[in-house]
């Protein structure tokens, strides 16, 4: 079945409370950039699509960096002299810091605070912290609970582990008719937060599960992996496939209320930022210039790769108050959001499969639509949608420019154009120009 | 006489009346793409400027087009069983359709209704409809005229002639120091309606009247054509001549109260639009973008030719209510728009004609313009818009930059940089550059 | 000792009740484009900094102007036939028209009116006229003055001299690690006018005070000249240094209450130009497109040159009322406003020393910052603006982007993209780029 066809036959919108359902599963499970939480992400994830699972040792170089070694959790807490947690792990996965090495004694009241993590001015949530690289440990936990730690020495337990292992990401390729690649990548890293980013890991797999029943023009690439480490690992271990990727989207925070925002790569005008600027454009969304912060993207876009590889979000990181905190869970992340932001991102996957250059076979003054059943036959009145994009196609089509470029010139929808340019191949009129590739030109 | 000094002598805003004179003249005549309606405006049109007119048999193949047969009308109406004619061409040629094939049948009321063609949003005006290349007949009228046809049947004959003829244009060569053209065209196959565009076929025909008593630097190719099939079939006819072609206006409602319009050729930026886009910010018109519809030059500006051809209008096709009406008529038409226009388009002329690129041949420093008489002896005060614009002048004249290209720079009138660099050239500080050709850069 | 340790010690804003004094010791001296008081002007700014003097004989010539006999006033005015002074050059040097010719004379009171200068839209103000080329003799004085004078005969003396001699002007090479030039200047020949120009004046002695003292990355050029002429003679003494300047600020009208505006080159986009419209965004001042006409931006721009000088002032030439008018005094000009206009020029010429292009050595993903010490090790919360830097350094850092270019794209102040920069040069990841030199690119 063709990319087109797939699409056509679903019902997107229908597929948000699946898109939840599934973001819901994934909330509890403790998580970090290695170890069991991110293995048993991808056991549940591969029950959708056939995820390849990939395990790369501890100590493993990656360019400049090294794979570290393998953390894993049994509990964590902080106890009264009496006994009582006061910090309990497994009330929340966040009142750990990430990576906290293995700890077991008494501390004073002030030295425990040397160790807490809390946000002031929101008393209620519990922060997200990470020490990845640096061996220490912490807890976090809400201000108000901060409050009640009035005793003058506490018991700390972080029962982990940090030993040799591996980091653990999967992998899906769905082979095109070319093997030029389109990479769609989420992080998968993070513990029980829902739009930050179990709603790009949803995203991501739906996609998946959708593209994985065609055989579309370009390859796609699906990869969900730890953040920053694992794009660097992923990048280390396949120099050889970067030449052939010819766009990419990191898909990350796709399910707050917020509307849909895209994020260029370095290059700003590659295939998929004009693509995704199109979808913006028609779905109310906005564009944002490339910055070297954010997601993976920082690494594909680095100097050394500068792959064309933009950002699918809704309110981008660091903006919705709930950013790394326990207030990002499954009430912020809506339906009707992930939806919304699949709808998009399909969009876009359409126009990076369909986008085409064609030739005018006709080129000398316009040829003659209605003969053919193309224009209507009575004249007099205002041309329709249809019939102008045809003119445009015709117009347009000197072979070197592609629908995108007409959709975006004409300021018409790339479906008018692309529905356009297909009947106007089948009246004979256009033929696929050979001037562009398949290529990101 | 020189174009500017033919411009010079002209008091343009006094021939708005004449120029309307003009169009009532030829409103009453019964036009369509060929036939006899045609060939008598050419010859009202050949009493101001010698038209010369070419005749294409039918059947002639215009690249993807045919000529086709040529159509005559007698007579045309639809009577009562008592004979009362109640639609009849001979109040208005709108009210059959265009290319209305022969026909002398009775027909049932509900049968009729499927030939009519009215406008329910406008009760009293009568559409205008063709039907140039499927055979069919219609009538056209007023919704409250069709509100009074109540009998159970009626009449209808449309005593036209559809054979074997000719399609006509008229055409007149200017020519000019250099081969190099400017193309000048209106469609002149409308029946009875003013603004579209017996305003156009009036503005170039007075353009050609006043460049024909004149030796411009470029030739001057003027063309009243059918819209649509006389582009194309001059075209395929004119193909050794395309190539000569650096500029182009299509001139189509130019005679209505609206400010004036500029489309853009495909090109966007060639001489003609810069020109243009100069011409309409001095007279508070607009440009638009270009787009592949509209009026011949969409033909113009196909693929195969991309001729650096615009249009000029007021209030463009379609975005007045009249258009394509009966209430297009010799009222909606005014003097003072009609000799507006005609002062926007020889402006454009005048640019198009003398644009040139100049060399200072005193190019370090500024040339002392006090020993020359050309700058204010008392220094201490502000410098005025002819000191300005020879300073300009001066300082982009390096070879590659043109009038126009220095007038846009320093947003003063084209006519203030050309003034300023007829000076300097008199005084021996400025040299025409051989860097840029005529050719439109 | 380096530009930018030099700049790092200098309390700037504290300089602007020195800069005013300075403008104040140079306020009553009777400047013209050539004599004494230019030559006593350059005598009072030696004391700041070893200027070299040099002298250029009556009747060079200098392309296509000559330099002129040089003009000296002793005393002149305008007495009634008792002998009362009603006009007199010592109340305020700009009662005499600059050159005017030695004259002794009695002369009715319509003939003198014709030598008479004055502003009726500001009646208490006396104006700045000149009469550099043109052989005349006038006096300028306010409307209430002439307004006085009533009688039916005057004595008119103008005890000058107009005779060969030469036109002076004062150069200082600061010699920089390389030979390419940044050119700063100045125009010293009005006369008591303390914004136009003895605040450019000032802060050209001034920043030339300063810069002698390091040794900087390129040489500077300061040149204290007559307008115009000054500009040209030195232009067609130096055409072997032209090629070398590879940067240059014209220095006028620094001194008023009005923000900074920096006048482009010609060229529009050259090193100075971006260095200037980077220092004004962050100093709330504004940038506007070259025109050939102020100061001597306007010789340096000339085609035969068209060197990358900008204009660098508050309120430019003819934009405050003052304007070449006895106003334009001690009042007009603020410490304050002079220190910033200093401080603005620094953060250029630190602009144009410290620009270069790097690599980086890691380019594959982002190097491992925490590990060196340069990356906050808890991670989750948002990133600072000199870690933001350090990541736009590393992002675009592939040898063909300038630090400026950088800064300009990220949006951050070039101090803070420099301070990354120097940081991730020592930590060895970025190296100096052999791509991009020391040329205006």
């Amino acid at each position: 079945m063709s990319l087109r066809e797939a699409i056509a036959e679903l019902d997107v919108e229908s597929l948000g409370d699946d898109m939840h359902a599934l973001v819901a599963d994934l909330f509890p499970i403790c998580r970090s950039i290695t170890g069991d939480g991110f293995r048993q992400t991808l056991a549940i994830l591969d029950k959708r699509v056939p995820l390849e699972v990939h395990e790369v040792p501890s100590g493993t170089r990656a360019f400049d960096w090294t794979v570290p070694p393998e953390w894993n959790l049994r509990d964590a807490y902080v106890a009264d002299l009496a006994g009582n947690r006061v910090i309990d792990v497994r009330a929340s996965n966040l009142h750990v810091m990430s990576y906290s090495v293995p700890t077991r004694r008494r501390v004073t009241r002030s030295e425990l605070d040397e160790h807490l993590h809390w946000l002031p001015e929101h008393p209620e949530w519990i922060p997200y912290r990470t020490s990845y690289y640096r061996p220490d440990w912490g807890f976090c936990l809400s201000e108000r609970q901060r409050a009640g730690l009035s005793d003058p020495e506490y018991d700390v337990v972080v029962d982990s582990t940090l030993e040799d292992g591996s980091l653990t990401y999967g992998e899906l390729v769905v082979p095109g008719e070319t093997q030029d690649e389109v990479l769609v990548t989420a992080h998968a890293c993070h513990p029980s937060m829902a739009n930050d980013n179990l709603s790009g890991v949803a995203l991501v797999a739906f996609l998946a599960e959708i593209l994985a029943t065609t055989r579309p023009r370009r390859s796609y690439r699906f990869l969900l992996i730890p953040g920053t480490i694992g794009s660097i690992t992923w990048l280390s271990r396949n120099e050889a496939v970067v030449p052939r990727i010819v766009a990419g989207l990191v898909v990350a925070c796709v399910g707050d209320g917020g509307p849909l925002t895209y994020k260029s790569s370095q290059r700003g005008d590659a295939l998929v930022d004009r693509a995704a600027a199109h979808v913006m454009r028609r779905r109310g969304g906005s564009v944002r210039a490339f910055t070297p912060f954010g997601y993976d993207e920082r690494q594909f876009n680095s100097p050394g790769f500068d792959l064309p590889v933009g950002c699918l979000s809704r309110t981008p990181h660091g903006e919705f108050p709930e950013y790394h905190t326990s207030a990002d869970d499954l009430e912020l992340v809506r339906p009707e959001s992930l939806a919304g932001s699949l709808a998009a991102a399909l969009d876009i996957v359409r126009i990076l499969d369909e986008d085409a250059a064609y030739v005018n076979r006709h080129p000398k003054g316009e040829p003659q639509l209605g003969s053919r059943g193309l224009y209507p036959s009575t004249g007099g009145r205002q041309a329709e949608e249809g019939v102008l994009a045809m003119l445009w196609v015709l117009n347009q089509s000197n072979g070197g420019r592609s629908l995108l470029d007409i959709a975006d010139r004409a300021a018409l929808p790339f479906d008018a154009i692309q529905t356009a340019a297909t009947t106007l191949a089948e009246a004979g009129l256009l033929a696929v120009s050979s001037e562009r590739g398949d290529d990101d030109g």
